[in-house]
Formats: structure tokens, sequence, C-alpha cells
């Protein structure tokens, strides 16, 4: 190594770089920036199987992100995937649906207990603002309640950086506080009668910051006081969804929403978005115009289905939740062994790691970046997440990776 | 045939239109709702190829609708599809992009020539909206000019459907008529210092109206419109985009946007959308946040890319061209031989059938209704699509069932 060999990196990450900046505003942009990662770790991806990703440079990593939320099951699941085949050799996007989207309506109403009908979308983003848009057509209020810092997806009424958004796309809406009931009640008090839904996570997963799971007193509150006003309560499941449970995340507490929106695990990677409500909403989608060139493809919708089917089969949730609770477990018992004060939040299947009092960061950067040198993909600044092709042996290699992340950072002070 | 089998058909298309009623609210919603097709069309597809499509019911249709724009190459295009199968066998959608998006950002704008930068998504309202957020944060103002009764997606912004939208989604667009500059300039009164961009299709393609080209004076005149006021300006070529030419739609008169929207002809059917932009407004982009869970996989990029060689090599903007030109000169001298008056517009890669002076559309039914009997799909109520895999003998097959459309319409005189 000389210098001209580090001023002039010849990976093929830093040549995809060079070449991105040039045709792609600061190289990347939105979540998968690598700035957001560790010092060090890649821009870029090229293939994975399973719970092992590899960078173009050649690098493998145990997947503690699974694509911020969609792989559920592995990346290129076979099962999964010869589903997608097999309809793609059907054909995927034509002037009319095909029978997926019925079979899939089937299945989501089946599964989710209060879900009555579902519409398919292609991104996160398209099902909440969907869900407000039916609210505000069924109730024919504007008024919205929102959770400060939670993250409903990118649309200008939400973007959590509102720069190039207008005031008027979040001129109806309400911050409250997540969990906080006073904070809800206070909201209500300023939007008056023109109450048509407050929006809410299954558990407070706002970004860059400690997780916190729903209190079930809140959420029946919050069920409660739609009731009491007549308003919609859409439960946002993009990030959470089949996470904690196969079906509603909050059908253990009892409680369901009038709509949620769901998408990342639906498809294990395949791009769809889904909103389902109760009957009472039919009459009210009926008078909106909603749609996208892509939203009756077939491909995903089939990827969905066997999804779905693999998930229940093979109890894909539970096996992330002992994964989750494994991970969990030995990481805390790690970082008391070292003395170190790090705080876990958040559900065992997406756990928040941070060591508390840390403003700057750079102890999540340093453990991150030991984890990737052990080989394990996680992410400093964001909740992680399981995927129920972890083996157990690769839970081994992720804790001996965590445990010399807490290592560097023990070696820190 | 008797009574009973005509009030329980047992055709496919009827049993899952029973199933749907069911699960999805109206048993369809948005632009694939067959109550838009003429009286008997299908609701649900099987498969296809090439030009052909085939309904659930087994009946084969030469496709006139190309999925709504998606389809340049036909469907199922071997090498298209080749190329996702190559991509979704070393993986979609992980933590980070893959070569592909570097790739394609390259290609396209290689392709559109006052494109520097790319960025990518997966509707075409995604790409309109963030064209309006990238716009406003690049000039600090709120102000946009938008067409009266252009469709630029189904955002709370711009769905043709206000119900259940606030009027503050909307609370910055001005409304100006396509080519009339007139109408432009009353706006740009009336939105003072305060415009942040204009935009605008390449040429008028209104939903159920007939059809305008530009007049290259007025692009011109925006474009200087924009440069006086410093605002940009926005070509929304979501729905004609690599079918009036291959790269921008106004290269051809010269006229440059600073931002471009794009999606359905991108990946012959794989869900795709980039906004295009140009160096001066690589800064603003870095000012805002926007993203999406699918916007980074790779599989539908890969097949954009392979669209794009493949359109390239074998000429197929030129191709349509000339098919489109076959159908538009003989369905006008159909037209004229039966003495009908009829109105053709647009393009002729996308022509808009209509009766001048029918108000309920009765005859566009029959007319379509005539051409699916002839084994031919188009559209009663929405501009066509042609595809480059339409051989000269299934034009002559289009050319055999419109004839019969306009005999159909001559017999209701």
């Amino acid at each position: 190594m000389n210098a001209i060999d580090i001023a002039l990196p010849s990976s093929a990450d830093a040549a995809l770089r060079a070449r991105a900046a040039r045709v792609i505003p600061g190289g990347i942009y939105g979540h998968q920036d690598a700035r957001q990662l560790w010092p060090g770790a890649p821009q870029f991806m090229a293939t994975g199987e399973g719970a092992v990703i590899r960078d173009v440079d050649g690098r493998d990593y145990i997947d503690l992100l699974c694509s911020y939320g969609p792989i559920v099951l592995g990346h290129r699941h076979p099962e999964v995937e010869a589903a997608a085949a097999a309809q793609a050799a059907l054909g995927d996007c034509f002037n009319l649906p095909g029978p997926r989207m019925v079979e899939l309506a089937e299945r989501l109403t089946d599964i989710v207990d209060y879900a009555d009908w579902a519409m398919f979308q292609k991104n996160g983003t398209d099902a909440t603002t969907l869900a407000l848009t039916v609210a505000r057509a069924a109730t024919g209020r504007k008024g919205v309640l929102v959770a400060t810092g939670a993250y409903h997806g990118a649309a200008p009424w939400c973007t959590p950086v509102p720069v190039g958004t207008t005031p008027g796309a979040r001129a109806d809406l309400y911050a409250y506080r997540y969990n906080d009931l006073a904070s809800v009640e206070a909201a209500l008090e300023a939007v008056g009668d023109d109450l048509a839904a407050i929006i809410v996570s299954p558990f407070r997963h706002d970004a860059g910051l400690p997780q916190e799971m729903v209190e079930p007193a809140f959420a029946r509150a919050l069920r409660a006081l739609c009731d009491a006003k007549g308003a919609m309560l859409v439960l946002d499941e993009v990030r959470c969804g089949m996470r904690l449970g196969f079906g509603s995340s909050w059908a253990e507490i009892g409680v369901a929403p009038d709509l949620s929106a769901w998408s990342k695990a639906l498809g294990n990677g395949h791009p769809i978005a889904a909103l389902l409500g109760t009957d009472a909403l039919r009459a009210a989608v009926g008078q909106i115009f909603t749609t996208g060139s892509f939203w009756f493809s077939s491909v995903a919708m089939a990827a969905s289905l066997k999804t779905l089917e693999v998930m229940e089969r093979e109890g894909a949730v539970p096996r992330m939740h002992a994964l989750g609770r494994r991970l969990w477990d030995g990481m805390s018992a790690q970082a008391a062994a070292r003395g170190l004060d790090v705080s876990l939040t958040g559900h065992v299947t997406m756990p928040y790691l941070c060591f508390p009092g840390e403003s700057e960061r750079a102890l999540t950067d340093v453990f991150a970046a030991a984890c990737a040198r052990h080989g394990v993909f996680t992410h400093p600044r964001h909740n992680w997440f399981v995927s129920a092709a972890l083996t157990d042996a690769q839970m081994d290699r992720v804790l001996e990776a965590t445990d010399a992340g807490f290592a560097a950072v023990a070696a820190t002070r």
C-alpha cells in the first residue's frame, strides 16, 4: 500500500461511488445512503442468499437489517422466487388485474382479523397516504392526529424533512406524543369537530430514537376516542407488520383499527403495499380515486401469497421471536459483562441499540463497524430486523460479532 | 342457453368478480376498473405474450392498450424477462443499492440530452411529486402552475377526484390551459413572486378528452417564462416518455426542462419510475428527504436497462411510429368510407378516438365492444397505446376489427 493506493481506492465500491456521484445527486439519496451506516461501510451490494449478503467487493455479512424490513424469510427464498418466476412466466402487468389480486385480498383479510377488504399499492407511503384519504372521505373531515417523530413515509404530508414541501400539505395534522393520552386529548381539543383519523404505529419506532412498545391502555383509549368522535383509527403496520404477529400487531392487545397500512414484510422483498379496512369504509373507497401503473401487477402478489404461506407453515414469526429474544438477551448479557450501559428497545425482532447519554453516536458507529469487521451487518442509527432465515449457527456468529462490538466500545473508555 | 345460464354466469371472470366483490371495495378500484371499458368487457386477465393478451376465460385480444402504457416491446419480452430473471438470481432488494442503479442512471442521462442525474421510484406519481419537491427546495418558493385537466398522478395534490384530500394539498397550485399562453400569463399574475415551477405534459393527454400536440411556440414560451422567473420547468413524461422519441419528448422542438418525471415505458411492465434533472438542481436534492422501501431494488432496473437496449437496437420508437401511422391512417380512411365523423387526436403511437358531439360515449362503447368481439382490446375513453411487438399481420387484424367497429357505429344511425 502506498499513498496513491489510499487516495485512489481501487475497490468496486469506490468505483461505483465515483460513477454514481456523476449521475445521482450526492451519489445516493434516501434511507440507503451509506453515510448513515458506520464509517467505512459499503454503498453497494452485489448479491445475497438466506441470511447472508455480499457487497460488491465480495465481503459477506450476516444480515441484521433485512433490507430495512422487507426480508422475513431470507434473501432469494427458493419457494418465493419460484412463485414469482411462475407468475412472471404468465405475465405481470396487463390492462386488468389477474387472479392473484383476488387471492391475496382473500388471504390478507383472512389473516388480519378485523380486515374486510384490501387494496394494493407499491410503497408503504402509498398505503398510509391512502388510509388518510379514505378516512377523510368517510368522515367528511380533515383533521388527523399524528405522533410527533413518527415515520409514516416520505410524501409531502409525512416526510421527516419538510424541505420542498408546502405548509398546506400538513395544514390539517395535529401532533400528539406516543403513549401519552393527555397529549392526545390536547390535540383533540385543537382539532375540535374536524377529526377524521388518528394514525399510530403498533409500537413507537421513530427514526434514530429509542423505541417504545405501546401501552395497551393507550391503544384502547385511542380506539375509544375514535369511536366517540366518529373518527377512524389508522394503524401503520408498514415497518413492523407480520413481525410482531402473523396478523394484526395489535391482535394480542385486542384493539382493532378501522384501516391499516402494510408493506415491507408482505412480499419478502418484492414491491408491494396494502391498505386493509373494514366494511363500514367500502362506500368511502368508492368515492375516492387512487391508482398506480403497477398496483395491479401479479408477480409481487404471487410472491406475497407464497411469502405468507411459507411464513405460516414454517412458523416464521415464532422463529423470528426466538431469534430476536436470543439476540436481545445475549447482547444484554454481553454489555453487562463489560460494564457497559446500553439501551435495547422495541420489539425483540426489531431491536434498537444505543448507548444512553450519547448524542454524537460515535459509540454506535464503533459498535457497528466492529460488527461489520466480524461479518455482521447492523445499523448504528436505525432499528435492526431479524429474519427467519438465520440459523442457530449464524446467530452464534452474530453474538460473537456483537461481543466484539461491545469490546470495541469498551476500549474507547 | 337458458335464463339460468344468463343469470348465473359460470365464466371464470364472473367467479373472480364475485370473489373480488367480497374482499376488494367495489370489486376493483382505479384505472383498471373494467366499468371504464366497453359493456361486457372482462375484469381479469390471465396471461399474454408479445402483442396478444388472454383473459381468464381464454379469449385472446391483440393489445392496443399496453397496460396503459408500460408495454413497449410486448408482453413477456424474452430478453427483458431474461435480464430480470438473471438479476433476480443475484437478488433484488438489499440494504443498499446494486450496480444496476448506477448503470441505469448513466443510461438515462445518456439518452435524455438535458439530464445530468437520475433518481428512481416505483410510481409515476412518486416522480411527479418529487419533481415539485425538488423545484420548491431549489427556489424556496411554493407556487406551481398545473394545466387544467392534466393527469399528473393520484396523490392528494393531483388526483382528478379530490374526495378525501384536503384543500391544503392544492393550496399552492395555479391553473392554466394547455397551449394557451395567455392563461399561463394570467396564472403567473396570480402566483406573483412565489413561482417554483410549471409542470406540463409533452402533449395534452387529459383523461377522457381529445388530445392535443404541444405548440412549439407554447413550449418555448414556458421555458422562457421559467427562465425569466427563476422557476423550474417540469416535464411529465410518465405516460408518453420513450414513445414520441427515444429520449426527451421535446428534443425535436428543442425545449429542455429542468426536471422530468418518467415511468411506464421505462421497464416494459416492470415497476419503475425516475426523476431526471439538471446539475443546477443537485444541491436542492441534497436538502430534501425522499425514499421508498423498494426504490433501490435491482430487478426492475435490470429490466429497464434491457428494455432501453432492445428499444434502441431494434428501433422500437420508429417501429411504433410506423405502426401508429398505419393505424391512424387506416382508421381515418375506414371512418371516411362509412361517412362517419370521427376525431383521432394525439400522437400516432397513443391515439385517442371519439365521435365528435357525443357526450354519453355510447358510440365509443359500441366501437370498442365490436373491436373486442373481433379480438382487439381498445379503450372507449382513454388513449390507446401501440407496442413495437405488433406484427404487420396483427395490424391487418387490428384494422379489420376497427372497420368492424365503425360498421357497428354506423349501424346505430
